[in-house]
């Protein structure tokens, strides 16, 4: 009995078509949800939701336990130099270049549950399923939890594009130096150059994410095919009136910086939804001077982003947005002046890697909508390194960044049921697809 | 030789009628300017003008010093426990009513050097004319240099309408309690009560000031005869819409706290110049949270205030501006929420007042207006007493509270003769007008 069984397995990591025959392969739902509530008590705020900053002591033992949960499920951990946890699984072809997935489990404060969090632990179940199943893949399988994801992106910085090693200096969130924060977690900053991997290196990237918006979630639908992580471009907007007294200044002699703003802000909301698409224009903070009733604005600053996956699109509505902030400047007697930053250009997600996803979902019985992600994501640093792809699940209502943050556990266990399709997907050789 | 003298002044006392033989009486405009430069070397700032702000050391060596022009000038000089300077020149009628002239010498911080002193020095200038060519009046003057005008009128406030005696315990901009700047100035903050006088107990209140505003300037006219100041209602204005990703939030899913606050102010704009008259409207701040480029903002607040001489079109306004801000929140998803204060009430000028004073701008050659007062005054509180007249001259370019604040010495030398003059106007018995 023993040897027939040895056979059988020593059968299914030789031929990997012959899983068909098998029932369906199927990661474990539930346990990520458990998985999730667990990882959930570290940095938990009172009130819901957990502050789980890069740096803290709640991040370095949030990422204690998940490292644990990998080794649980067969993987070699691993700390890079960066601080990314990497979790490997060897394949059977050497010559093959890893797939891998992952994602963050670090939070903004007061943050949720699950942003970063499903696709991390998601990937860890896929191991574990592997694993329990005996199941040998042709290409290595690296799970990578990318550390200081929230806003900067730290940890796949450094593992695609290289950092730049002045970024060390600057202070995090969670106070502490990003040089002072990857040592904490265990990296080594004086050789976190050593992190960054040869472009081609890797032979894809998939990431399981919520949708952090509420397209699926509004229209009903399981599973996001992501188009591609949007481009994002933003300005600081400064609007140079003249300040002067609100009462003795009558309003045609007024060169009213907060008038020209507020024309600023209708406009760019004009110019974006004006053409069709799904780019999205944003003014998201305003400052007044000299700031009091009684004083007529002699100048407003504002900040503006724009995104979309495609860059020209974005640079065509700066270009527009300029040009309109001059006749509305000349109109109110004010100018307007941009201090305009490319913030990350779009990353577009393989074609292919796309399908596999698409087809995966569609084997499972889920509906899919093939849409960008106007978030950024690790995926769009690992895209210096192969192809990437992405998969969707739906946030409840939208939320995102705050502790009302859901996703419903069907909706979890569906995604990492993609994910593991698709990863088998690409592992399979041409010929088996 | 003494002898004629004497008897010539005698006639001058008891004969008012008998100046008109007399060449005409002229203030000294230029001892004006000569006072108000000394005068701008008590909390002179580097850059220029003036931070003698109300309470501060400079604040009371400026008043030491306006305290001796007036005793040079004849007057007999008190300070009340309100703290303000009183200057008082006997009459020849013990029947009449003080006549009562003056301004203020405290500035907002970086402020100029005519706001108030123009008027302050001025109204000394004219005891010290009258005592010069031992000209007695028949009703008794009094020259007030009122203190803390800047922001709250409180000296004015104590003698016009009386003090809440709570606002002792309010911290001014000196960092001082009011009770212990009024102490500080020499006022008796626990007897505070005693400088309110009676209404009906002056025969008129008659101030220069500065215009704060271009009007004149532009229009190249000499003398303002204002009609009344303004009455001011503000409100705190809340726009509460939803925070949200401003990345994977679709344009047409948002419920966008600035676009709807931008909308708002422009609508207040096209609401205030969407009807005839001199009302002004200014949105002066305004606060987005959380405030971030990549935060679709979910609350907005600002500050309004509308004004006018005529208290029920600021309510009409204000009504109308409420009922449209409905109507934005509607189309924008968000709501409007006003916490509304009246913060002053309109306060008319005599006719009788701006006859005297016209008449007096005319018989000396100049040019006038009749126009409102748009910023506050010391006069809106001394309007509780009795009738209240305004003279403005011209600030150049409508400058004020800078230190780029400023009156051609002509225009002062003009401002002080018109003063001069309507008091000596409404001194006159009616018969002899």
């Amino acid at each position: 009995m023993k040897t027939i069984v040895v056979v059988l397995a020593t059968l299914l990591i030789a031929c990997p078509a012959a899983r068909s025959a098998q029932p369906p392969l199927r990661a474990n739902g539930e346990r990520v949800v458990q998985h999730l509530m667990a990882l959930s008590e570290f940095g938990k705020n009172p009130q819901g939701g957990v502050s789980r900053v890069a740096y803290t002591d709640a991040d370095r033992a949030g990422r204690e336990y998940v490292m644990g949960l990998m080794r649980d499920a067969g993987l070699k951990v691993s700390i890079d130099t960066a601080g990314n946890l990497v979790g490997e699984r060897a394949g059977t072809d050497i010559k093959l270049k890893p797939i891998v997935i992952g994602s963050h489990i670090d939070s903004v404060p007061e943050g949720g549950n699950y942003d970063g969090d499903v696709g991390s632990l998601s990937a860890v179940e896929l191991a574990q399923t592997l694993n329990e199943h005996h199941i040998a893949m042709r290409h290595p399988l690296q799970v990578i939890i990318f550390e200081n994801e929230e806003g900067i992106m730290l940890g796949s910085t450094a593992i695609g594009r290289g950092l730049d090693t002045a970024r060390l200096n600057s202070v995090s969130q969670s106070g502490k130096t990003v040089r002072d924060g990857v040592r904490f977690l265990g990296g080594d900053p004086e050789r976190i150059a050593e992190s960054k991997r040869v472009p081609g290196s890797i032979e894809a990237y998939i990431e399981l994410h919520i949708e952090q918006g509420g397209v699926l979630d509004q229209e009903h639908l399981q599973i996001g095919v992501v188009e591609g992580i949007v481009g994002i471009e933003d300005a600081e907007v400064t609007v140079e009136g003249i300040a002067n007294h609100a009462g003795t200044t009558p309003m045609n002699q007024r060169h009213d910086a907060m008038l020209a703003a507020a024309r600023f802000v209708e406009m760019l909301n004009r110019v974006v939804t004006g053409i069709p698409g799904r780019q999205v224009g944003t003014v998201g903070w305003i400052k007044a001077q000299p700031g009091a009733y009684n004083v007529v604005p002699g100048r407003v600053t504002l900040g503006m982003e724009l995104r979309d996956l495609d860059a020209k699109r974005v640079q065509d509505m700066f270009e527009q947005i300029r040009a309109e902030a001059d006749v509305i400047g000349r109109a109110n007697g004010a100018t307007f002046r941009f201090e305009q930053h490319s913030l990350s250009a779009p990353a577009l997600t393989d074609p292919r890697l796309q399908a596999v996803i698409g087809e995966s979902a569609k084997r499972l019985g889920l509906s899919t909508k093939l849409m960008p992600s106007g978030a950024g994501h690790d995926a769009q640093e690992m895209a210096h390194l192969g192809p990437i792809g992405m998969i969707f699940i739906p946030s409840v209502g939208g939320l995102s960044h705050a502790p009302k943050e859901f996703s419903r556990p069907e909706d979890i266990g569906n995604g990492a049921n993609v994910l593991l399709k698709t990863v088998l997907g690409l592992d399979r050789p041409a010929e088996a697809n």
